[in-house]
């Protein structure tokens, strides 16, 4: 099931320390999901000089391709700092459409683009480089750091991060805090700590009518009115009203697709998929079963309907505010001016994994520009995120050790 | 545009005043539209053998087939009796569903099958035997029997009836009644006569929004939620009550398409398209009119969307009842013992163009399974047709020719 990567180490011409030329090097790897692209043999190189212990453990799972992960750490003991994070990044879309080279990490008027810039090198590579000064400057510093990077968030997560921790947790590794360098600010660097994430539930809502001729609508029954009044009953009440750390919870469909092309048959069925992103309020359980309520309300004895839910692995979670959340604003507060909100916003993230086995905060770049095209960083987020790490780690170690 | 076809005829080893054995040679003929498939050739032979010009002009527009049409006409005065129809046959699905070869015309227990059978392979047939007997029991009958059929019924109709009626008239044909034989009735033959027929005006709704992720719906708009708010807005209320001899019109959704496979993203755009099958309350442009307005109230400011219409030639038309509407009605009730209903239910027909040129009424056997798998036509029907039609047109040319 696993197996080391060899792959042979690039050599550096560059200062690991300088944030920009980190993420410069880390974008210019295309290292779009699956593939690694030569970003994690670039922080197997980095780290490895530091002193790091570094493994590269491969994933594999029957009809998905392998994919490489990441471990490194430096320290014997307790506690353990965990930074996590992601290298690989989502397609690049329509290239022409980009004004930079995709994975050209061109610099211009103190904006660095690319694919991955704010999602998630920018932030990794910041996070690398104030762990590097960080080290440097106390080699003597208590505790450890351990960084755990995957290369399969973008995509189905299943050769990723789970089974780094399962990996890691199998070799006696035990974290005690993590920091998940994922985009958490939406405009600027002391905009938002996410300290939770909502879960996210999909379900497939079938309909079935009876087909017909347009002509003759008494002898049929149209599944797309059915299927009207079922989403617009789902629309109707809101599944809750959020709760202290969370928005509420909130439907989207995703799909409708009937696929008839006859604008004179009255089609058999319709089919929709909608997707739920759910405070903790819920669990999937119980929230499947109240959409199926809801579902079973409005249809009465008129429509027909089947639903089923996908299965996952996606609950809500939350990192109750305490002293390692208020570290991390401090952190941020004190390197930006201005004390960042604490959030649940937001897609899922790897944090849904790593929280089962260390508490788990989030603060990255600006992800604005996250999965878009001319994907960018600015070169002052990069600098600030790697002083407000440096800051906490600083700060982390020169407090917990003693704990 | 048009050339006579120049097919050799074959040679008939029937009786071509039996209607159930001409039911049989023409349902063996493959003529899916847009295959002649033999069928035309087979009328022709017919028709000639009793002393009827006969011409096949085909039409042809471009970028579509050439289709065959057929005019046969025997006599040269007024008043001209039309009998109208078509010998192309919708596709026979999937042919392992059958339990009869879709083109064997077997019969088995009084029952005929096959593709066409009804829709209307056999109520032409029934027609031009009965023409056939009551010309040969007539031969210095007054007035004149003309057939009119296509072999682009159950396609576009572009290469159809409309270029034969247009044909027709250029060569100074006049025609003085019409009885045209889709399958009307619903269970039995004494059911129903079809004086009128709805139109049809299909529409295309998009509706747009701001694509994005499902995690920060604020900064996305689902265009989903819109158009179930839209087509919730349609089905609220009719639009009329229905007329005299006309049922509410109706407005059916027949297909709905996002077509986004990510349950992570909320889409750009839905589109969907409704068919209105509309009686004489309204025209084309009035009912597009009342669509478009209602839809603007329903989407007020929040909801963006498209509405256009597709070119429609099918307006709602009534041939008022009559002297001509109770001949028909009579000569079925003379037969069958029940008097017929007249109605303006059902799809379109070619009736819809014929009515430009003079009165037409639609009478033929029983339409339950046209257009389905096993598609089939009682043997007792095609008799009883038979006996109906010799009844009319001894009728209509007693009365009419003092006229
Ligand atoms: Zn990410
Ligand atoms: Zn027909």
């Amino acid at each position: 099931m696993t197996a080391d990567s060899t792959a042979a180490l690039p050599s550096l011409d560059f200062d690991p320390t300088d944030p920009v030329a980190l993420t410069q090097a880390l974008v210019r790897c295309p290292s779009v999901t699956p593939a690694e692209g030569g970003a994690l043999s670039l922080l197997a190189a980095v780290l490895s000089a530091e002193g790091y212990g570094v493994h590269r453990p491969v994933f594999s799972e029957p009809g998905m391709p392998d994919i490489e992960n990441f471990y490194a750490r430096i320290g014997s003991e307790a506690p353990v700092f965990v930074i996590a994070g992601h290298t690989d990044v989502v397609p690049v879309g329509d290239e022409a459409a980009w004004s930079r080279a995709p994975f050209g990490a061109e610099i211009q008027d103190g904006v660095l683009y690319g694919r991955g810039a704010c999602d998630m090198k920018g932030g990794l590579a910041a996070m690398v480089a104030a762990a590097i000064r960080y080290r440097r400057e106390n080699p003597d510093a208590p505790g450890s750091i351990a960084f755990l990077v995957t290369g399969d968030e973008e995509g189905p997560a299943v050769n990723g991060t789970v089974k780094l921790l399962e990996w890691a947790h199998g070799r006696g590794e035990r974290f005690d805090h993590c920091l998940l360098g994922e985009p958490t600010n939406p405009a600027a660097m002391s905009d938002m700590i996410k300290i939770g994430r909502r879960g996210s539930l999909t379900g497939e809502l079938t309909v079935s009518g009876i087909q017909g001729h347009v002509g003759y609508p008494h002898l049929a029954d149209n599944p797309i009115r059915g299927m009207v009044r079922l989403l617009a009953a789902l629309d109707a009440t809101p599944l809750d009203q959020g709760t202290q750390h969370f928005d509420p919870s909130n439907l989207e469909v995703t799909t409708l697709d009937v696929g008839n092309p006859a604008t004179n048959i009255i089609p058999a069925q319709a089919k929709a998929v909608f997707n739920i992103r759910f405070n903790d309020t819920w669990t999937p359980e119980t929230l499947a079963n109240e959409i199926e309520h809801r579902l079973r309300e409005a249809a009465g004895n008129t429509v027909r309907f089947a639903v089923t839910f996908r299965p996952t692995n996606s609950v809500a979670f939350l990192t109750e505010p305490g002293p390692f959340v208020a570290m991390v604003a401090d952190a941020v507060e004190a390197e930006t001016g201005k004390r960042p909100a604490l959030s649940t916003t937001g897609g899922t993230s790897d944090a849904r994994f790593i929280k089962s086995y260390c508490p788990v905060v989030e603060y990255g770049v600006v992800g604005k520009t996250m999965h878009q095209i001319d994907e960018c960083v600015a070169v002052s987020d990069l600098v600030a995120l790697e002083r407000i790490t440096h800051r906490l780690l600083a700060t982390y170690f020169a407090t917990q050790h003693k704990a």
